[in-house]
Order: structure tokens, then sequence, then C-alpha cells
């Protein structure tokens, strides 16, 4: 089968992320699997998953966080006990018929944690001697009725991942919410080159039930922001619906306070795809590519004797780096078809041992984010690695950061933000009049003038401070807003 | 909360194994999700399963297998399309509704991965250069509506790992079954100190849809049989079924010949508990154990400096033990509380230090599988960690495979079956007519006779010699099979 993109990043995006997902592109997914939205995940992408789940799991337990494992289905009637969150309730999808008995009471594929969680909450939680809890749940999915979908951006069923927190005081709480920037810092733009900004959401735009909502939002390249994480702080909302009490340090009762965090795992991957990737195919940091070197033999002459030299060189190379995840191509396809294949693939480190280069005992090798070729001396390849590593990497990074921060433009007025989403891409900084409930207005002007541009929300970091008036209503502004459209 | 199970092992495993799991004992479930048969995992049981689960896939990746991810439902029709496989239709929960419609067409929570995986192996699988193709899935659930539930022994949702292997020949496929066993011999009985007898099942009791099923059996302490995996000879029935079809190296289209192969997550922590529990709680090897070592400093005395000094040895041995899982538990609880905690959790290694302990520059030492305590020197115990852990699951191994060797026993007459499994427990080994379809008869009869003891199977890695006759029919034995009451 015939390989390849055929269309460029730059100028069909969406086409060009289609491709490099399925059957001619990367084989991160089968779409064939006859329900919309529901996709078969092919080993390429799992094992990217794997390693992105284990960063995740790894920093959330250094973080003091326990693994938990909750059922699939969630009882209707939980799912309505927190009024707000009982929102989800149209999008989700109903089992109601076990065996060959229509059920009494149905049950819902979750469409997120809480619910299923927090009446558990209820009877772990009891003095604050259990205070905090942080408890969390990975690798699994959830179910939601979306009616568009795309592979890793938006599904009816998709990879998740959450932790539920409870906590003695607000205060505590809200630290969370530094220690969760930390998490998506370490993992996504530390480890995945992923730059983002962590936002607070107006208040017209929390999740269902939370008091403040905070995430984590990049870019993809054809502009649209994309949300990657969301924590929030539920404040006392749901201990209140759930009855999650302690006895306090005073031996009172008190309700407890909740903040949960998740990362999308799947749009993580998704914008992994988007960000990196050229028109030959995926570019991968090296700690998450399911395949890091990939050794082609070239094998020119007919000369047996010099060929199987070649491939003697070829199988001690493997040996000498198999602390990596390393494989020698030894199959009948060209080594052009090879090479085609594994830039597809994104594997960060390409090294190619011929006649030549066993004559002058070298290897050739390419960095998946560089044209040029290096020769390197075969004594010196193993311990060149991590250096080359880190070459591909930092490749990844500067580019990323480039458009990423590039993508990020000033405005004060709505004419101004009307030109720079029509001609440029990714946020827009500007001064607004409030995030508060009655800046909601302003904002559907906004959304309604532009064609869809949603007030994403304001630093978490640092409070910029604002000069100048709201692009529209005029009032003085009160804080910097970004604004942008979105996937 | 006063801890402790209140029920003797050896008397009443049933009620042991209920308490053990629960609240008052090591808390590995939480019971009280309200729908029965689905359960809540907490941290205690979840960290050892994420232990077995890495096992798992360590071992099938050395082997060549890949990890892939299916959807949670299974469109229907596809669940009918193997015709003995569809058996599994009446057990399955149904999605009906999305959202708030009626759906067309529905979906089962999926209760096996053939009839979703094999549909998509259609399109991946064109020539023999594709084979053999090793796919597993890892970390899932699946569904079935039993009637009668246990934790970890019988659910409705359950932990689930599944290979599913396409070959070009049948010996290929046979030579898997091979090498599965050796899976189970590295995890299970190497590193989780569960023997097994490794069966190949009889005619009338394969997988539905398989031509040969094996399976890996162990004996609870009740002396009822255990299945903890199986591997399934799917010949080429699911391949004419799903139309799994490649070209040959005769350039002719062959089907392909296909494995599957499912250890049975839940089942192999179910009789990890089972098998290795004593009257104080849980006993786990090193390897799986959440937390393998607690440190406990015995403070007696008001002598705040003396306090200090032991309290600064435990940080400082907590420091030099931190590549193990360590824990330095400096609660307000008793000394005698945290040792009863710590032994009801199976932590294998307890380092107490003392006044006394101080003063020798020493520390006392506890195993959990053992009585004794060790006197070891402050500046020797880092090094006398991995022979602790020896000395903890040497232990454990004698002490099953003394109980499952000592319950295997021989019976040649029905009379004699019948007064083994009434006095004694586990395996009774028999020679029997036939396992062929024919020998059916034979076994219902034996089943009817005894209260129902199972022909297990035959053992599959030697042909071990029948002599006389079977025991129900009296024609003579073809073939020694072993018998055993079933969970």
């Amino acid at each position: 089968m015939t390989k390849g993109i055929t269309v460029k990043k730059a100028e069909n995006f969406s086409e060009w992320y289609t491709q490099i997902c399925g059957e001619t592109g990367a084989q991160l997914v089968d779409l064939r699997y006859d329900v919309q939205g529901f996709l078969v995940h092919r080993p390429w992408s799992m094992q990217a998953f794997k390693k992105i789940y284990e960063f995740f799991e790894e920093e959330v337990e250094k973080d003091g966080h326990e693994p938990m494992l909750f059922p699939t289905i969630i009882p209707e009637e939980h799912l309505l006990k927190e009024k707000e969150h009982a929102g989800f309730t149209p999008d989700v999808y109903w089992v109601e018929t076990a065996g060959t008995k229509k059920m009494d009471k149905r049950w819902a594929l979750r469409p997120t944690g809480e619910t299923q969680i927090y009446p558990i909450y209820h009877y772990w939680i009891r003095s604050y001697k259990d205070l905090p809890f942080k408890g969390y749940q990975s690798r699994i999915t959830t179910f939601r009725n979306e009616m568009t979908t795309r592979p890793f951006l938006r599904g009816r069923e998709f990879m998740f991942f959450e932790t539920h927190n409870v906590y003695e005081t607000h205060e505590q709480a809200k630290e969370q919410i530094k220690k969760d920037l930390e998490i998506m810092q370490k993992v996504i733009r530390d480890k995945l080159k992923i730059p983002f900004l962590f936002l607070q959401r107006p208040k017209w735009d929390v999740f269902k039930g939370a008091n403040e909502t905070f995430t984590s939002d990049s870019i993809l390249p054809d502009g649209k922001r994309i949300q990657v994480s969301s924590t929030h702080d539920l404040g006392t909302n749901f201990s209140k619906a759930f009855d999650i009490k302690f006895t306090g340090r005073d031996s009172k009762e008190h309700y407890a306070y909740q903040t949960c965090f998740g990362p999308g795992i799947w749009r993580i991957f998704g914008t992994l795809i988007a960000i990196h990737g050229d028109d030959q195919g995926l570019m991968l940091p090296f700690c998450v590519a399911p395949l890091q070197i990939v050794i082609v033999p070239i094998l020119f002459s007919k000369d047996e004797k010099q060929n199987n030299a070649i491939l003697k060189e070829c199988e001690k190379l493997l040996n000498e780096l198999k602390d990596y995840k390393v494989s020698l191509d030894l199959s009948d396809r060209s080594a052009g078809f090879k090479f085609n294949e594994w830039e597809m693939k994104g594997v960060p480190i390409r090294i190619e041992l011929g006649p030549r280069d066993l004559e002058k005992k070298q290897a050739t090798v390419s960095l998946r984010t560089s044209k040029e070729k290096l020769n390197i001396k075969l004594t010196d390849l193993k311990k060149k690695i991590s250096e080359l590593a880190e070459l591909n990497d930092k490749k990844l990074e500067d580019t990323a950061n480039k458009y990423f921060k590039g993508n990020i433009k000033d405005a004060s007025t709505l004419s101004e933000i009307k030109k720079i989403i029509e001609t440029h891409k990714g946020f827009v900084r500007t001064p607004f009049c409030s995030v508060a409930m009655e800046g909601k207005t302003c904002a559907d002007k906004l959304k309604a003038e532009t064609g869809g541009v949603d007030v994403c929300g304001y630093l978490f970091e640092k409070q910029e401070k604002p000069t100048g008036n709201c692009p529209v209503c005029k009032k003085k502004a009160t804080i910097v807003v970004y604004v942008a459209k979105s996937v």
C-alpha cells in the first residue's frame, strides 16, 4: 500500500489531521468499527497513550494521590443528585436491559466521575484525620452522546483520567490548583513539548456544579483554541449534595472542600499530533515515541560477504542500544520505502549503515526533526543517543513555542479583534469589563459579532493589569482576558 | 474503627473472604455502590492490580504482542456473527437509548473481545507478511449479567486482559498455547506464588466457538477449583465468520488461524488473597505489595530528646530505603494498633525502632509471614532487604505449594472420588473413558452422583498414562483426568 499524506498541513489542516491518523498515515486509529465516535486504537497510538498515562500517574502519585477504580455505569438517581451537574443527563447513554430483562432502574454509561465517586467518599471521609484524601482513576474511558466527532478531539467514548480530592479547608483546595498546573507543566510542557496557557474561566463558563474552573488551553495549527485539561474548585457544592462531612479539629461537623482535575488524555495526544507533525507524518518527543530508534541496513550490492558484515554490525548496534525502544528493519522493502514509513510514524532517530559507513566504522544518523545527516563513529553512537534525543526534542519545542507565542496578539477594540481573528490565529489578549456573571452580555455580543470568538478566561499565574475599556460595552476594563475561536 | 476478621479462615472461608475484602478487613473493595456486582476498587487493591497488569503487559510484549484498545460497546449484529459464540447474548447488558433518543440498533456492553476485534482484523490481515499478528487489550473491564456475585471472583463488571493472535498455520497457533502457559508460570507461579495445573478442557467444555480450551486452575482454601486463565485455540472458526484471510506464500487465499488468551485479572487477585491470607489479614508477595516496608517508631517515654533521636533515625531509614515502597507511620495511634493495621494490609516487612534498638544501633524486623523477630544492625538493613523479601516470599510459596500438592489425590472408583471430595479438598486424579464428546455422558453422571464434581481436563504439559477403567462406565480408560468441584 502506498503511504503518504496527500495534502499540506499548512493548507488544509483538517484533512491533514484526518489522513495522519488513518490508514494511509501513521495508522493511529481504525475508523471502521461501524459506530460513529467509537474508535479502535491501533498499536502505534496505544504505545504512546501508555506513556502519557504513566507520566500522569507518576506525577499525581508523587503528589499523594492514590489509585481507585469505579464502575463504568452510574445509577440514574445518583447522576441527578447535584442539581446543576444533572445537566449532563441529556447527553448520556442508557443501559436499560440486562440479559433479556428490562431493568427497573436504568444506568448511565459514566459521563464523568463525580456522581459515582462522591456517594462513596461519603463513607470514606469521617474525620479531619482522613484528610486530605486524594484519589484518581486512570486508563478508563467515558461517554458522551456527541453529535460531531473527530479522532482524539471529540468522541462518544474517549480516554479519561481524573483526580477527586477532599480537604479540610478551602485554602488547601485552592493550593491544589497550583499543583495541578505544575503537573500539566511537567507532563505536557516539559515532556510532550505542548505550550499552553493556564486560564481561569469566566463565571458563566464553569463546569456544571463547580465554583471555579481552571483550564490548560493550547492552539491547534488551524488557530483554534483547544482545552487539554481542567481543574474545578467545587467548594462544598458536591459535599453538600452527597453528604461528605467530617469531624473537624473543633469536634464539630463540617462539609468538606473538593477539587477535581482531568487532563484530557485523548486531546493531549490529538494536540501532540497536530502541533508537532509535518507533511511527512508524525513527529514525536523521544520520551513518548513507540519506537525511538530505527536501524536501517543499506544493502546495495550482491556482495554477500559485505552485506553480512553490514548486518552483523547492525545486530551489534541493536544489542548495544537495547535500553531504548529500538528496532532493526530487516523487511524486504526498499530503503526509501523504509525511510518514508518511519518518518510517517515519527521515529525520532534513524540510523543507516551501508558499505561506505562500514568502511569508515561509522553510521549515518538522521533526526526526524532535521534534514541534516550526521556521521557518527560506531563506537560513539551509544553515548550520543541522549544528546540526539535532546536535539530532536529541542527542535519540536522551539517550533511549537514559536508558533504559540506568535499567535497571542493584543487588541483593544472589537474591530481589531475581528481583524486579528480573520488574518491570524490563536488567542487575542484584550481588556474586558468583567469575568463575573455581569460580563456575560459582552461575551455573548463578542461571540455573535465575531463569528464565534469565546472569552476563554484570564491568566491564573499572574494578574495582568488592564488599561483602557471593554471593547464591547466600552466600560472601564477590570481585567485582561484571552479570547479565541474554539475547537 | 476496630479492625479485624472475626472468623477463622480454616473454619469459615467464605465469611473470612468477605471480611478480608471489606471495611473491617484490608479495605480492598467498597460494596456500597448500590448496584450488585459492580465494585468500587479501593486504593489498596488498585495498587496491587496495577502491578499485576504490568507483569502481564511486560510478558506479552516480550512475546511480541502489541497494545490495542477497542470500544466498550459492541453492535448487536457483530455479537451474533459467530453462531456458537452468539451464546453469550442472553447474558449481556444492552444500551438502547442515546441521550433522549431510542436507538435504531442497540449495543452490548462487551462480554469479551472476539466479536469486536475480529471485524477489524479482517482489514489488518492481508498477506502472510502481516503474520503472525499479536495484539492485546489491557486495563479494560468487561460485563456479564451474572446472578450471583463475589468480590474478584464473579462480577457483573470485572477487570479484563486479553490477547488476540493471528497466524499462518495451525502449528504456530498451537505453539502459542505453550507460550501462554509460560506467561502464566512467570507471572502467577513465580511472582505471585500461586500454584496451578494447566489443563486441556474436555471437548464438551470448550469456549463458545473454540476448537480447544486450555486453562490454569488453582484450588481455593475451601477446596474449590478456580480457573484463573484460559487460552483458546480458535482454529479457523472465527476467521471464517469474520472473513480474516491472507494471501499465502503460495499466492493463494487462506483463512487465518487464531488463538486468544485471557488471564483473569480479578480472579488472580481473589486467589492471591484467598491462598496466602491468614486470620490476621492479607499476606502478599513482596513484588505486588502496595507497601513493601513499614517503619514504626516505638516511643515509650516522655523523654523528648530520646524520642527525637528515634524519629531522626527512622527518617534516615526511610530515606535509605526509598527505592522500595516504604512508609514511616507517624500517626498518633498505638504501636499495637499500627502492627495490627499493617498486618491486616499484608505489608511484608515491618521495621520497629525503639529506645533499646537505638542504643544497640539496630532495628527489630518482623516478616508478615513469620512470628519471629530479627535484630538487624541499622547499617546492614538496606542490603538485607532483598534477602528478607525472599524469605517472606519463600514462606508464602512453600505454604501454598504444600496445600496445593496435598490436595491432588488419586482415585479409581466413583466411591473413592466421592469419599475424597467429602473429606478432602481440591482435585482428584482419575482414569476416564474419553475427553471427546462421547465422554460427556460419564461426566454428566459423575457430576450428578457427586453433588457437582466436574471433569476439569487433562494435563497439557505431560501425557499421563491411564491404568484401569473409567470409574463411571467401567470401560477401559483412555486418559487421566482431574476432577473437582468448582467455584
